[in-house]
């Protein structure tokens, strides 16, 4: 394998998570232990779209310490910033690439490391494609990050961890918080995964490891039927009155529908404009209406994606990981790849770093296999929990200032 | 002073927080150091309600050492369960007292312990008040609680600084997550508090002590106008695109109208406190229809009030010593009293335990002052700063299983 000497590129895309940052100081420690090779390591501000416009960072500078590093690590979002940019089809937009390779080539850049989803995937994989057919030499390194941990090819997708753990915590908290009535109340928890329900079946870790735990559950891969879900609350109401529903934004009728497609909330602003309301708003209106019992809703919202004070530890670790792996294989040849998870076992639970070709991963969408959700389709299996589990193990000791924990601003 | 033999009673009462539970520990904590004179601590379950139909727990033996205690402190949530509970005025309904007092007398009831907020000083109020009238001895204190921060003759209330923390945390990954995207967009934070602002001054926090903080505050103490509102938001676009904006729930217009008030459920609850929501989906509406801009809104809900993961140490160890001194001090003759936190300075930052008459603090709400509001109503001065900073401060290594905090189950 020849050896390449040259720069490197990173770059954060798509939607923020809570480890996004570590799989970048991963990347940062990576170039550090290959300064032979890497002399210098540029970080692109809002993705691609920053690097299209050469607004880029020199990062070694500034991660020259661990201390450093580990405050990156606890700092939610992407650092650098993101985007959601998609590139042109390679064979379509010749010129696009050709003006990419040639900033490229300006800065003597061998190394090109993304971060992100399905679409950054999408990125490295016409990247790569182009490099092809032309003659620059660059290696192309895709490393995961997503809170759906809908990613292919991957046991799980960094970030995900993270966002699993403030989700179960949550709703453990949330379960002590509703169990302190004794009238008859319905709390409906809306949790993000549009397509995918990995986060929202993550609510059924509390319930699963001996804590308390939330009374129902409903992903996106199992139709919604309002019978079923009274049905299903009857009994519910049968063992104790305050019940905690989660739910996917994505849950949908048996037609494909979404639940919360076209509801509106009732509510009427000044100028008597009504808002649209997602699904758990139209599942607390159909309960008040049958059950005339309490009931509420509310999404968990943005801090599911980046509470990184509560962030998984393994889900950190695993990020860096990823994030230095991808510059070691990427120094011995690997190009056109994507770092990914592969677990060993549960218990102990391990999990070895391996590359697959990005090729193919940007479309697919890893939804939760069948063996993982109820007969009922309103909970979660041992399966799925042992899958879950390691995941949201480990806790960091956050450095604090001031009562927050200190966040690194690039 | 006569020394006063015989068993006491603990309850909680109200909404929920992440420091309720320190308060009991603090009432154990202190009760084990007088078990020669309170032999039996009992716990009512649901408050008041719970006592009235003798559903009682005995604590002591549930809580025989540190450690155990720990684990309580961690818990979010009344531990006991909670109640509304409203009594009765004891000139009209003396057959109540009389039950509630043949209920004590039965138990050797002689110390009588109430961690709660205004409604549940209402009850301490009234049960001294009572008490006067009757030949039962029994000393009654009430312990302070709630998020709100809106007790009066009290520096703050336990509660508060936990869940001050989770949304000056919280608001500070908003802001980070917020600022990965260059497109101009505005994110609505609504936060708790009816009638007083404080929770929401505590957004201020992050920006206030050098990390990237909110753009606009808006607190019900000062009138709402969508002019003023119109007028910061485009002064804001100036400095820069992502825009985080929080509010409290109570927001009204300058003719006292909640905001909100269009997305009311109009029920009320036993005090005729109305349940509000939506001020956050109004202003959403408004900014669209205004601005055109990329705008979200969501609620804290009740993570705020419970997210014990995340609890001020600095107000769990004040929730525990009132939780202690209130026993101590009803041993030495305090009765129909209140303990409370007197600040004696705010750098180094110290407090000391009061005792305050109950009579009177039932009905006040303490509301943020004028001087820690700006001019322009939209932000938080060094005043307040000063006041709020101190009691965020703190992180406690919480004990963890599975991933997930140990809650206690009483």
């Amino acid at each position: 394998m020849k050896q390449l000497k040259g720069n490197a590129v990173v770059g954060q895309s798509g939607g923020p998570t809570a480890a996004i940052n570590a799989s970048l100081a991963g990347v940062i420690r990576g170039v550090s232990a290959h300064r032979d090779l890497i002399p210098e390591l540029y970080g692109m501000r809002n993705g691609i779209e920053g690097f299209l416009s050469s607004d880029c960072v020199s990062l070694l500078p500034l991660f020259e310490d661990e201390k450093r590093l580990r405050q990156l690590e606890q700092t939610p979002a992407a650092a650098l910033g993101s985007c959601r940019k998609k590139l042109p089809d390679p064979k379509k937009d010749r010129a696009f690439f050709d003006d990419l390779i040639a900033r490229f080539r300006e800065k003597d850049i061998r190394y090109f490391f993304y971060i992100g989803g399905n679409d950054s995937m999408d990125t490295v994989a016409k990247l790569s494609a182009y490099l092809e057919t032309v003659d620059y030499e660059m290696r192309v390194v895709g490393i995961p990050k997503t809170i759906d941990n809908d990613l292919a090819d991957t046991d799980h997708t960094p970030g995900f961890g993270s966002a699993a753990k403030y989700v179960a915590v949550t709703l453990s908290e949330i379960v002590r918080d509703c169990a302190v009535y004794r009238v008859p109340a319905v709390t409906i928890v809306e949790i993000m995964g549009r397509d995918a329900g990995w986060l929202t079946a993550s609510a059924a870790l509390p319930g699963a490891v001996g804590a308390e735990g939330v009374d129902l559950i409903y992903l996106p891969e199992r139709p919604f039927t309002f019978e079923q879900f009274t049905e299903d609350l009857q009994n519910a109401f049968k063992r104790h009155p305050n019940l905690v529903v989660a739910i996917s934004e994505g849950i949908r009728s048996p037609e494909g529908r979404y639940i919360g497609e076209g509801a509106q909330s009732g509510a009427a602003d000044a100028f008597g404009h009504k808002y649209l309301a997602g699904a758990g708003k139209v599942l607390e209106g159909f309960v008040k209406e049958t059950f005339g019992c309490k009931v509420r809703s509310f999404e968990l919202s943005l801090p599911q994606r980046c509470a990184a004070h509560l962030a998984s530890d393994t889900d950190l670790t695993e990020a860096s990981l990823l994030g230095s792996s991808a510059v070691s294989a990427a120094t011995e040849g690997k190009s056109g790849a994507m770092a990914a998870l592969e677990r060993v076992s549960d218990k102990p639970y391990q999990c070895s770093v391996v590359f697959r070709p990005v090729a193919g991963i940007a479309n697919a969408i890893r939804k939760v296999p069948d063996e993982f959700i109820n007969r009922a389709g309103n909970g979660i299996t041992p399966a799925g929990i042992a899958y879950l589990r390691p995941l949201i193990c480990g806790e960091r000791t956050l450095e604090y200032k001031d009562g927050l924990p200190i966040h690194v601003i690039i």
